[in-house]
Formats: structure tokens, sequence, C-alpha cells
């Protein structure tokens, strides 16, 4: 497994692979979802490639930048030992030297939810994926169903950028209680994570209450009710899977949506219905 | 010459030419500022394109965009006659598909200037290159100097975004008199086209008090009295060629930046100082 940390010898090192050449971006911090993702694009790919790099722009100033778990050693003991091929792992000051100033933009898709509780959040998700598949030039790119309005706002990138690759959307791995994986579940006391598994079971009361033909508001409240009582609600919702617009029942291929505080740490999680 | 006007049809064909690839973004309405550009790619590159598209995102709502002169049979000659290889000559529609909304911020380098007085230009300008980038991938970018902060923006969007292509600034064609080639200068009348090249004097007595040591100051009010008095003047500058930051003195490789409305006609002009 090669690993490269600037821009030009990550060209040359991506021209040169087999491909097809699947790529998966992450902030490091790697659990079995990430593992998951690499996982299907060997299943499709001659080629596969990671990046560790936990990006400055897509964090508020209030947020966990600074503390955001780092373990790029441990990270390519696993990708290794995964079968990648190659990773990309830059320093800060390789993806945003002096001068930067450049950013993309995807519209109203970027301002709900997640974009609405993180300002600027989806901006800075873009501009790295784009500036990542500029370097990496991938056929296609594997993305976490667990963030899920991450998933809508690159496609909706991809598609209006012209941008030549296939994304893939890699269902969520969830531990044996239900709970979403993510590198943030390590910031969880005990008891918030015994807590945690209530976000998922909201979102399935609140499927449940709309496919049995509840109005939006009663299965809202019902599902808000599943909620562990010490956690703070941000949105619970079911919205179109392409826009983000909040439908006022579920349909195939729509997200079932929510975000909850526990404690400090802020949990997503989703239900997505089958197309 | 082929012509395309699709998205897939034009990446099948750009994927298989001989490389290098140059590439000529235009507006149409071509003039021998354009062909100058043309010539330019053929001198460095075995294939040259050029793109034919009036980007309705970088025109302002009172600006030009419905009158702006069209002639796709006119260009189509003219380019073939100068030896191009592939047009894409897209419609609005190809661009820019029901759902669009991503757009690209080069930042506080968008703002000055010609974004001042025309918000949301270079937003607009940024987001078609890239997109026609990603659909041509050309190895080499031809850009007239005579639009000078659009080369700089461009430059800024290239680095930052890491985009593999090199960019090449193309010298500014003019008339005996000494007016800029521009596809605009049709809408002058007889009047406003024998007051025209007043700009391109003004820009030069800007760069002569200031080389002779002149404050900006007084420097600005010398270059202004040579501008025809019937002519509004948006702005006279020395500006950094990287940042379009003002500059108190020229230095090697700035631009001297001028903008002023002869009637309803804006036209643009610059003096590039040797690097």
């Amino acid at each position: 497994m090669q690993v490269v940390d600037a821009i030009l010898p990550a060209r040359a090192a991506f021209g040169a692979v087999p491909r097809p050449l699947g790529f998966v971006p992450t902030m490091g911090a790697l659990h079995r979802g990430h593992l998951e993702l690499v996982r299907a694009a060997r299943a499709s790919c001659r080629t596969v490639a990671v990046s560790l790099f936990v990006n400055p722009l897509q964090f508020g100033p209030d947020e966990d930048f600074a503390r955001y778990p780092r373990d790029l050693a441990g990270d390519c003991r696993q990708l290794e030992e995964a079968g990648v091929d190659l990773v990309f792992a830059p320093e800060r000051e390789t993806m945003y030297p002096p001068g930067f100033s450049t950013s993309v933009d995807v519209g109203e898709i970027g301002a709900r939810y997640e974009g609405a509780v993180r300002p600027g959040h989806f901006r800075g998700v873009a501009t790295v994926v784009l500036k990542l598949l500029n370097v990496v030039r991938p056929d296609a790119l594997f993305l976490g169903q667990k963030d899920a309005q991450q998933t809508a706002v690159l496609r909706r990138m991809v598609r209006d950028l012209d941008l030549d690759v296939r994304v893939e959307i890699v269902p969520t791995v969830r531990e044996a209680d239900g709970l979403a994986l993510s590198s943030r579940n390590a910031y969880l006391s005990v008891a918030q994570r015994a807590a945690a598994p209530t976000l998922q079971r909201a979102l399935r009361e609140l499927y449940a209450a709309l496919a049995r033909g509840d109005g939006k508001e009663n299965a809202v409240r019902a599902a808000r009710g599943l909620l562990d009582p010490a956690a703070t609600l941000d949105y619970l919702d079911v919205v179109d899977a392409d826009t983000f617009e909040p439908l006022d029942a579920p349909r195939a291929g729509a997200f079932v949506v929510g975000a909850a505080r526990f404690g400090q740490t802020r949990l997503l999680d989703n239900i997505w219905l089958p197309a």
C-alpha cells in the first residue's frame, strides 16, 4: 500500500493505477463503517484509494475540529489489511495553502437540516471533496449512507459540475443495539452510549407512524417520545433523497432523517426507504 | 471540425483526441482576439477545442444577456478556417438543467473591481469554466489578457481546486487606434467608437504618472483627464496580477486596469507590466 501526502506525487500515483479506480474519502478515525466502504469499492473496482484528511473547512468555529480523533498509523494499518492500494493523507497546508479562497456552494440543498444547524458545513464538504476528486480522478466515489444529506449534496455537486464519476451509497453499519457507527461515538459517556440507540428507534417510529397514515406533526411527536429524555433533538423528518426537501409522507427512495445531541456529541442517523 | 452540443458526446469526443488538448472558452461573437487565442493554442497543442456558450450565470439581471451578439454559423466558419478541431456549443438547458444549484465562489478576488460593479459575475464565470473544464478536460486553457481580472479569478480557481490544467494568458488584440477588441464594441455608436480608445490612453497615462513617481491620487486624476468627457469611469487602478489587490505603485507583473461606460456599453482594458 502506497501512502502519498503531496498533490503532484498523488496525481502521478493515481494516474498510473489499473482502472476502474474506486475512491473512499474519509476523515480518518476509521471504523467498520469505513471498511465497509472499502469492501464495496473493492467489489467493483480494480484499484481502491482512500483519503485521510480532517477537513477544517467543514467544521464550525465552535465545533470539534481540534479534538476530532486522529490516528494515521492505526488507520493505515486497517487500510492495508483491508486491501487498499493507495492512501492520500495530505497536511492541512497542502490542501489549503496561503491565499486559498475558493469554495463550492451547492445552494438550498446545503442550507437545510445539517446545513441549518452547521452553517458552512456542506460548503466545506463540497469544496474538499471536489479537490480530492480533482487529485484522485476516480471512476467511482463511495459514500456512507449514514451521512445522508452529505450524499445528496455530493450527488448534486457531481451532476451540476459535470464530474465524470459514479457515486455509490453504501448502507450504514450498526452496532448490535442499532447505533450507527460514527467516529464521534468515541466521545460518548457510558450513559450517553446507552441512550444513543434511541435516535434510531425514534426514526423507526416516525416511519411507522407516517406509514400507518398519521399526520407528520403527530408522527414526529410520537417519535420524539422514544428519544432519550436527556438528549436534545435537532430535527426529525422525512425528506426527498435528491433535494432534501421535507415530504408530508414517506415514499420510495426517501430518507427518514434525524439528529440529536447526547451531551456535547451530535449524532445523525437515517432510514433509507427502498426505491 | 466536429461540433457537439451535448455532454456525453462531448466527453467521448474530447476523450479521444491527440494530446495535448488546448481549450479556448468563448461566448461566441468571435473577433480577431478570439482567433489569436486559437492561434496560441495551435502553437503548443496537437488538438484545439473551442466552446461557444453565452453563459447566463455571468450576466446581471439588468445586463445584456438577451441582446449579446450570437452567430453560431459565422463563428463555426471562422473556427474551421482557423484550424480548430472540436467545438462544444451547448444549449442553456444542457449546461443548467432543472434543479441546477451549484456555484463556485472564488472569494475576495472576485468581489473587487468588475466583481463590485457586477455582483455575481465571477461566480458565474468560475462556475461555467469549471463545468467546461470538466467536460473538455484540456491540458491547457487559453484566456485573453483583455479580461484581466477574469484571468486572475480563473488562475485562482485552478490552483485552489487542484485542477490539472495549464493556464495561458494571450495578449490583447487591438484596433489600429488602440481600442481593445471586444464583442461589445459592436454596440458602440460612431461617436462612442471614436471616443473608446481614450480608455487605453487613460491607462497609459496612469502608468506613466505612477512610473514617474506621482502619488496614486494625482496619477488617477491626470489619467481621468484623458478619458472622453462623455464616458463614465467605473475605475482606474494598478493591481497585483494574482490577487487584484490595489497597489500604490506599478511593479513587475502588475496590471493597470480600467473600466468605463460609453453610453450603455461598458468597456474594459488593461496594461500588463512585464514580469
